[in-house]
């Protein structure tokens, strides 16, 4: 019953059996082999840009440090959530990648709006040469607190940004569980909407570690490059890399495991109607789900063996009957069974 | 017949049985893993230091950059040979991480001796505060060029480098086979002989893309772990990094694969004496060999379908006579009979 | 009639008389002349710090960048009120410097609260590896918005910092302004108070452009030097710089300015009960003043000649009687009867 | 007989009188105040380069530093002779703000050939993605051993930089000398050569503290403004820095000063014929010399109170008739007799 997170599970048995189909003879190194390139042109496709520049890394931190890099200015401001993953959790990476500082912009459920976007741009301005200048502004979805931005929601903010000749970033990380959430194509949450770059994200979902760095202006494609070399990211033995993402996004197993890792975050809110004092703190519509419950069913579910993480306190702490927050995550190797052990140890 | 390099082979069935094997359910992410903590201390124990800071990475690049960021302030220089991977191949990765710069070091063979050492320190404290100041030195072994540096030659380096009160860094990137062609164990290459810092290398020697990064002094430990997160080379799920290390380490795998890559390449340059016209340009005492050949023995090889690098020409240009420079490297994997059909093609 | 900023009036005679009185002959460059050796040992009396580290530049944003990558790791968040100069006005030339990323404090007044300081670094140590860690805390006295932080003050929000190990900076841009409202000596509100790193500013006061940044640890000198150099800080003919300071420091001359300056502000505040609808929005104990008054008192200043910012509008836009918001500063050298005049003017 | 250096001398005195005349009331901060524009505009005029972006520091080194970070990317090298200032004497300060690295030409006289250049040039493209990409040459005049480059062999320079698609960036820390020699105009030694950025000094030839960064390209104007106040050098107190430009470039006082610093070089130079064992090691023809000596002439200069620096050795050290290389810098103040009585010294 462990629900800390979607990147303490299993690699999809497909993503494995590619690794190792994989390792045949020998292949030239730094991405000159036809894995890569057949991976490359796979998420092209996947993606309806068949032009855009596509580079593999083997974590999230630097898929957005490198696309904000090629998007920033080092004197730049970065637009981002409060608590926007590349301002909480990455210890600075894209700040050391492009030298841009990061602007943080408040919203409930993890998202900004267009008016607090156009805010944050309009105090930039207002500094002339003093302060940081207007640079990209970057979202995530699903968010940081498992909410999605819905297509018009991202038109939206990509319209402000291009009022002022702002990229748009869109941190992807749960990417599949965003598509899923929407049912929309990759196309229709990127470029299609004017966003213009992407972390693509494999890791979390079923994947060992691999993400694709898209940007679909490919006169960029040599910056990525050289940016990613520099970072000390460019695999000598890319193959094993570029295997995974070709395996991940082969026969939709990218949405077939995200459309599993929502059901059961679906199937988990559901149930949550059987648990006294339950409360959903976020629309839960990916993988990730914010829940409020009495620190007594918290104690049950630890004690039935359940692993995710508290906000705010311990199940010791504070008054008994106090609600205390969790953080409940499915990844697509989750057992519907887990999910009903855990909403029977909370019920009790 | 693919002798172009070392990381075109492929990974040793035992690497990739214990990737495998490390796909079994929930684990914990960042490196908080069992499989992590028993790689962590199998290195240690290999190394003979117990205590040292130890952390892998994906890359060889990223490996010197990490370790040498941890030995230099952003204003020192860092002495290196004019032809180290870190100076020429690494697209400034360690200026990058460190904010240091390189200073050049001639030599013989891709080595430098302890009075050009001394002569270039000296060089920089004429300068005072205007000049980058003494920072670490970074010597690599194997060498570029193939050769190694005996045990009598590393000390007599530390010492000086001791004597201005200047850490030493070792790339390790193809560390096995330096030890191997030496005979000696990690330790006395490493901090027995004064070395603080060494990128102890998997990825060329028949893994995946692992690499190790020691420091031997434990109190660098958290700034090696943040500079890491920071360049956005933390894996989530960390334990399949892991794993690759702890089966390259287990039952003395890594020195076995060494030996095979240096008999390979030893049985090389014996054959030479069979091809006319042959020339070794550095002592091969390790997996890479410098070989000068008439273009013939070249047009010869490739005809066969050999693989390797040119320097300095091709096999039509310039008098068909004239001697033309290969590099010629061995892997863990490289058949015997490869070698023998490539004499075989060079002589013709 | 020039109230926009204290940048904006004229060097005092007794410091351009000393920049003249240097330029006598020949003398060693880079701050190995006696004229630099006079000037810091001045400024280490002042301060009662015999052994502190004491350089000279030319920009308050510079004063503030070397002293905080002096205190802090690339990694860190340093910790800054929200409006603080080190965020908002320096293009982010700490960042730059440091490597590290201003983690935002909101408190009244421009200035926050020990409890508010011992919250963020909650957050941050919460993150672990993850966020950015624990750094420097800076804090501005005069304040961005006029007001001082007591000498209580200043130790409450050291004994936070220091019961977490973390440094304190002070950006005294308006360091005499502070001094001279608090009626303290510069050591009670620095190295007494647990202050480790200041930047004390000439430029505002009176200067043509110098300040000293002041590390009270004399072992971060070769540091401070080094970090000087390295951003192009360190003047050739050096003397110039040094002369301002010299002076600056001799016969209270910075206080006494300081003094100057304070008492117009007070004298303007003290006579705004003759301005209907006038009200100051913060304490103004230095000698800047944030008021709201009347569109219709503006447009009478402007039209009489007055030089002033304002704040969220213009006198033409918005109800003529809704006030609107102007920053007021005074430096050393503004006549008594030029904030009379503008108080007639406010007053019509 | 102080011949150390060109920043040991004092400001002329119609630069010291401009500086006094700015100091008359208020004046806007920033740059936006009418001594600046002036300035600006006269140095434009100088250069015949009426849309160019120019902006003053108080430094030749962020002079560099700024010039090159405007030409070049962080993944560059810059190319540069082995003892460029840039490389040897700026502590790393053009790294800083490019992110790029130099990489070194060799040459005698401390200049090098096309020739040279296309050699490092074609090193860099042979390395491809591995190493750091071609990136902006920068040259020195007058160089660091006191020769000049002539027009043609500028335009040979910038003939291969351009033929590779590099910018071109003149050190300019001794300009005015080198146009003196040269008896060319401004214009002709930098765009009319198809020098794409200058550092146009002042303060080693008679100015308290300014140098001129001139980007040819006017759209890289915002850039380096933005640079400028990212690295601490936009001075709040503008117009005391300008004033000292704007009279530097009133009335040829640029030329003039310059004129009279080579002057004296040029009488110390011929007067070497009197000087027994007396060799000139480059062609002096601006306002340095390099010349071996006997060790006793050294002895009896120094005893008469002449000072200057010694490469190599001391006088004590060595055989005494050992000839020891000295460099000697005449200022524009430097009076006749003092390289009579220096002369003198030496003949014994």
């Amino acid at each position: 019953m462990i629900f800390a997170s979607d990147n303490t599970g299993p690699v999809h048995p497909k993503i494995m059996a590619a690794v190792m189909a994989a390792n045949d003879g020998y292949a030239m190194p730094y991405g000159n082999d036809d894995v890569t390139r057949a991976a490359r042109d796979a998420v092209r496709a996947l993606f309806e840009a068949p032009d855009a520049a596509v580079e593999f890394v083997a974590t999230g931190s630097v898929a957005n440090a490198l696309a904000l890099a090629c998007l920033a200015k080092p004197w730049d401001g970065v637009f981002c959530h409060r608590i926007a993953h590349v301002e909480e959790d990455e210890c600075g990476a894209p700040d050391f990648y492009s030298g841009a500082k990061t602007i943080l912009i408040d919203g409930a459920d993890a998202k900004f709006s267009p008016e607090a976007l156009e805010a944050a741009i309009q105090q930039c301005l207002a500094r002339g040469v003093h302060g940081a200048q207007p640079g990209p502004v970057t979202i995530t979805n699903v968010t940081e607190r498992g909410t999605v931005y819905t297509l018009p929601e991202i038109r939206a903010l990509v319209e402000v940004a291009r009022a002022h000749g702002l990229p748009v970033h869109l941190d992807g990380a749960r990417f599949a569980n965003a598509c899923a959430a929407l049912g929309c194509s990759p196309a229709e949450m990127t470029w299609k909407a004017g966003v213009d770059a992407v972390s693509f994200g494999g890791t979390k979902n079923g994947c060992m570690g691999v993400e694709a760095v898209i940007l679909f202006d490919p006169a960029k494609g040599r910056e990525l490059e050289l940016r990613r070399k520099r970072g000390g990211h460019l695999f000598s033995k890319h193959r094993y890399l570029s295997a995974q993402m070709a395996a991940y996004v082969a026969d939709d197993l990218w949405l077939e495991m995200a459309q599993a890792a929502n059901a059961r975050t679906a199937q988990l809110v559901q149930g949550l109607a059987r648990v006294d004092g339950a409360r959903v703190c976020h629309p839960a519509a990916g993988n990730l789900a914010f829940i409020d419950l009495p620190r007594a069913a918290h104690a049950r579910a630890f004690a039935a063996g359940a692993q995710y993480y508290l906000f705010g306190g311990t199940v010791e702490d504070g008054a008994p009957e106090a609600p205390l927050r969790c953080r409940i995550v499915c990844d697509w190797a989750k057992p519907a069974e887990d999910v009903e052990r855990l909403l029977a140890a909370w019920a009790g």
